[in-house]
């Protein structure tokens, strides 16, 4: 009857253990994208909780018949679609003493090594990026870890929107813009949303292939002539250095010569491709970062720590803390009375939070900058490897230049030409029809090599191209799975060029 | 050079199961509150991240000797501060499940268990507190995990926004006024901030000690009458059951006559309460819930679920999914085309989500709802008994009724004056005078007993009076725990009412 009974604790803790063990250990021959219908659990659960309890025995048992059967396998080394979710033993380790630990750290005092240790990762990392010095404790500046990507840019905005309307009137809300590029995440179109910015007044400036879809600095400026012409107040641009479609970069620097003279907050999002900057030869790609607002990146993409880690620095933390502090009676206490101490509730939008830098700290400690660097190259490597494969099998195109560890690729255009002239006349379809029918089938490609079950890609779509994308980065993922993955898409593609279908499009 | 190397995963997870468990054998033993420095952890950690690796036992030393002393023990049998941060052996086994399948559940098709699963549960839970049919997904209403109140207040209050803002327009946003008691939680003025509400509009309207700091409807009219014809739009009301200070209990199905004659949200708070409105002599307090819009309650406040996960239910998934959804090319599936699933990213603020539901479920089954309810009764009973002593010592005084199992308590301003008088003059001291006298010698006494380390409790600040808050509900927590804190209170008062300072009272 005590539901922390520690020889049960214990026993069950070595259980779970052996499962996960058990499951990465098969989880390459499971099919990496579910392959369950819609609401198959219900058919299969009871339709209440249970009066009485059950044994962990039953449990584990029913999490392998019927949760892993519905689970997409994120930690298959077979996994290539969207961006990897990170894991490693020690970014493991570190959740599981930050959930066993119970802390809640909203403030200070409520646990001070939870603060502390934060701002003291924080700072370390803040260092490896060779972030400047303003973004760092030591500088004035500092860094929180937050959920998700959607959280720093939330709290950004917000931070920026306060800034802006203590200085124009809160009347003017409806004034305010955003600017990003159109390959920005959506996450900067509902943060918008939630901070109550008008959705007409998100700007997403258009952006080309020839010029890999950056964001250019002459589009935004004539875009905030027009807006500041109009009688709106530009506040916000969301700059991205690693879009989620194909890794595009916005030239951070150029952007902020521009932003700086209306006085816009410039915020980097770097959910995937910050961790890169580590490596000296990528760090060129944040080049200017010491002119922005505040920076993020995601350490549960691509740096080895278990969801959810987003890093965000800031160059002036009153920014973030003068928008969401509050401070209620029941939290008073002499160190945050006395402003000794960071309380971090004031950088993020809800009041509780786990001791959150336990696993980044650990995944640091446990691997050292030295190893993470290594993983990184080791991934760009494969991604190197992959595209090469490519770009020798010349029915393929390389759809965007390669700058990290996705490949955006699709059967050419010219490819579908040929085949269709085969069977139907290619000539007979105008260029928009064309375009679709090369879509349609590189969607087919793609739903072919996902309905096999043997990997998992997405997709992008992009200048009016449907195109896939394998992002390479699953902490299991060896060569030989890349290669691999590469043969089955050579197959599907044979199977698909081969196949009656393409012979006579539909274009329902 | 693997970081998910297998045999390592299992070594490390065994050798972590330990540390925590001996953690939890000697939870009792460490100061409950931490009695660290501020910067105490820089002073003893590198400037700077590892270049090479570290081995797990020279980290987990590093916790023991660095990070337990600078943490404050949420889990510690004498723990009784703000709300307990609620874990078990099955709570913990979920989030190592959850975090060590790396799942990303933004939408149905990125891993279908994960939605599924939580749509189950949410559906168990509903059922268990008795919520009307309409907000379970089998009524057209359903069910999301988030990480906190403050979320799913947010969440619920830029629906409530978008909904109004759809029939008065966007230029309305100013006009717009969320209702409150003034015992609401902080976490309502950061929503309010963060979804652009005018922070004047936010109306925290004044209770009294005398009808246990409830929210009166009447009062409530009044307001929003004034409101109206000042051309404001009353547009969200938020009803808490349990309030934080002193777990007050505004009055549902009334206020929700008054709110819907105005076209208001109503949203039912219920973070620490709710769970114990799955015993049938509790649900009482949330009579008229099938009123509301809104239902949520923290599972990790006092249902045994480790951090972090809140339940929130609405009657009308639309209105969230209407504001809080985007739709980007790259999230683009059949499934979700065809609106045949759940994509719980538009119940959210984020994208990115783990899998929820696993920890949740897995308590619900290890303990049934049988046990459930009995370690709830259980936690009430010790509050029973530790108010009963309170009772029988007339120096303190129960400050508002018991309700749950917290307890509000202190010296009574009667007991102080008997002291004062014993050296200087009571009479001398003038009402606020002799108020703040009341207070500050209650302040000394909690801070007495925290000094100690031998317990953890935090205050309230209502009508004007300091109160000690007793909050009973940590998992280890048991009766002879209570009863040495209890001696612990009676040690230190004592000491205060016998001492030398109290004689001379400075308000200084």
């Amino acid at each position: 009857m005590n539901p922390l009974d520690l020889d049960e604790f214990k026993r069950q803790g070595y259980k779970m253990i052996d499962f996960l063990t058990d499951y990465y250990r098969n989880v390459a021959n499971y099919p990496v994208l579910s392959q369950v219908e819609p609401n198959y659990l219900r058919k299969r659960l009871p339709d209440s909780a249970p009066f009485d309890p059950q044994p962990i025995e039953a449990i584990l048992q029913d999490v392998q018949q019927h949760i892993i059967p519905g689970i997409s396998h994120w930690l298959s080394p077979n996994y290539f679609a969207y961006f990897p979710s990170s894991v490693s033993t020690a970014g493991f380790l570190g959740e599981m003493l930050s959930t066993g630990l119970g802390v809640v750290g909203f403030n200070w005092v409520a646990s001070p090594a939870a603060t502390e240790l934060e701002s003291i990762v924080m700072d370390w990392l803040g260092k490896e990026l060779s972030l400047p010095e303003t973004f760092l404790f030591s500088g004035k500046g500092g860094g929180v870890l937050l959920n998700t990507t959607c959280e720093a840019i939330l709290c950004t905005l917000v931070a920026a929107r306060e800034k802006v309307l203590s200085q124009v009137g809160k009347d003017k809300i409806n004034k305010l813009v955003v600017y990003a590029s159109d390959q920005t995440h959506s996450a900067l179109e509902k943060a918008a949303k939630i901070a109550g910015i008008n959705p007409k007044n998100v700007h997403a400036i258009k952006t080309k292939k020839s010029t890999s879809f950056a964001l250019s600095p002459k589009s935004l400026l004539s875009t905030i002539l027009i807006d500041v012409g109009n009688g709106l107040i530009p506040f916000f641009l969301c700059a991205t250095v690693g879009t989620t479609a194909t890794t595009a970069i916005d030239p951070i620097g150029p952007l902020c010569s521009v932003a700086k003279n209306f006085g816009i907050w410039v915020h980097v999002d770097a959910a995937y491709a910050g961790s890169a900057c580590i490596c000296p030869e990528f760090r060129i790609f944040i080049d200017g970062v010491e002119e922005v607002n505040s920076f993020s990146f995601n350490a549960h993409k691509w740096f080895f720590t278990n969801l959810c880690c987003c890093c965000l620095w800031v160059k002036d933390p009153s920014d973030l803390t003068n928008s969401l502090s509050t401070y209620p009676h029941f939290l008073r206490n002499k160190a945050s009375d006395t402003k000794q101490v960071i309380d971090y509730k004031d950088w993020q939008i809800t009041l509780s939070r786990k001791f959150n830098a336990l696993k980044l700290w650990m995944v640091l400690r446990s691997y050292g900058i030295g190893n993470l660097r290594n993983y990184l190259r080791n991934h760009v490597k494969m991604a190197i490897t992959f595209e090469e494969h490519v770009k020798l099998d010349n029915r393929f195109e390389i759809f965007t230049p390669r700058t990290f560890s996705l490949v955006c690729f699709r059967l050419k255009p010219s490819t579908i030409a040929h085949q269709l002239s085969n069977g139907t006349k290619a000539h007979k379809y105008g260029n928009d029809e064309y375009v679709k029918i090369v879509n349609k089938v590189n969607k087919e490609l793609l739903e072919l090599i996902n309905g096999s079950g043997k990997v998992y890609m997405t997709h992008a779509f992009v200048a009016g191209a449907f195109v896939l994308r394998c992002a390479i980065g699953a902490t299991l993922t060896e060569e030989k799975h890349v290669i691999m993955m590469w043969k089955l898409v050579q197959d599907k593609a044979n199977f698909l060029l081969g196949n009656k279908l393409l012979k006579a499009p539909s274009l329902a």
